[in-house]
């Protein structure tokens, strides 16, 4: 598709730890220049795995998250180390980090990208299966977190009644519904 | 569950358009004190429709988004006109806006949140079914977009091969095919 809305230019305004602010220099397709906000992820993004145990069970974390002031249940999930780490390697080391299992079978389910209109952040969802439990929790001082093993029917009920709310876990869960059901 | 994990204070750092950047003071359970990035947005979130037509395609919009570079197909969506619009209300009128069509049928499928680690952005995600073509679309001039058709299969395919990435149209799409294949 031929376009005439374009970006000009992007300024890095204020350089956080996590993310930055940017404005871009935009474009319109009638030839107006806008400023428009713009958030980078300085990791580029991370991954987040459905961890399916042997009964068929979803091994979850429950944590507090300062950023919303709630409690969430979401899939383990984190940030690649280095920019270039591959989803693949971020999702092994997050899921054993947090849990302690490894898993035999994996398998890429998505990518999702947080918020397209203004950020570049992206997550890599995989499937787990023929987990083991290798080891116990390896949290660093932020993370306190406890696991909670979760029927699939109860996550998806929670997902439809708007209690489960993160968007990688709403899209991880469903992606492996989807997989199954089929 | 009790946390020793503490959010102390919250500071604007730069207001943006659409997104302001903030610092939390944040206590660490070990009780060291860190700041973290904080991305707020300015209207709190927004909505997100699955509209399928009556021969079981589904309606999306295929544009340009100079924040990732790239062209998206994306379901209709769009941010609330105020911090306290109901989503329904976003949801009817971003598919009217964006495709011309009106919905005889709504019905909430999920609400997720965009990066509960740093973000308190969320998105109302509903299916629209009985559609009816009202009007042509109602764009304002920074939109250039193109309605297009898609069969869910197609769409599901696009999701698991990793070509389909925007966050809210990942999980809207996959919300809807558990509905219907359950």
């Amino acid at each position: 598709m031929e376009h005439r809305l374009k970006r000009l230019d992007r300024k890095t305004i204020y350089e956080g730890t996590v993310v930055d602010f940017c404005k871009d220099k935009v474009q319109l397709p009638d030839g107006v220049i806008q400023e428009w906000d713009f958030i980078h992820h300085k990791k580029g993004g991370g991954a987040c795995v459905v961890p399916v145990l042997p009964d068929g069970k979803i091994l979850m974390i429950r944590q507090y998250r300062p950023a919303i002031g709630e409690e969430t249940i979401e899939l383990p999930a984190g940030a690649r180390d280095s920019e270039n780490e591959d989803g693949i390697v971020t999702a092994k080391r997050e899921l054993l980090e947090e849990t302690g299992y490894t898993a035999e079978k994996w398998t890429f389910l998505s990518r999702i990208r947080t918020a397209v209109a203004w950020c570049d952040e992206f997550t890599d969802v995989y499937l787990a299966e023929d987990l083991v439990k290798k080891a116990e929790q390896d949290l660093d001082e932020a993370e306190e977190i406890k696991i909670t093993e979760i029927e699939l029917k109860d996550a998806l009920r929670d997902i439809y009644s708007g209690k489960q709310q993160d968007a990688k876990t709403v899209a991880g869960l469903l992606a492996y519904a989807v997989k199954i059901i089929q």
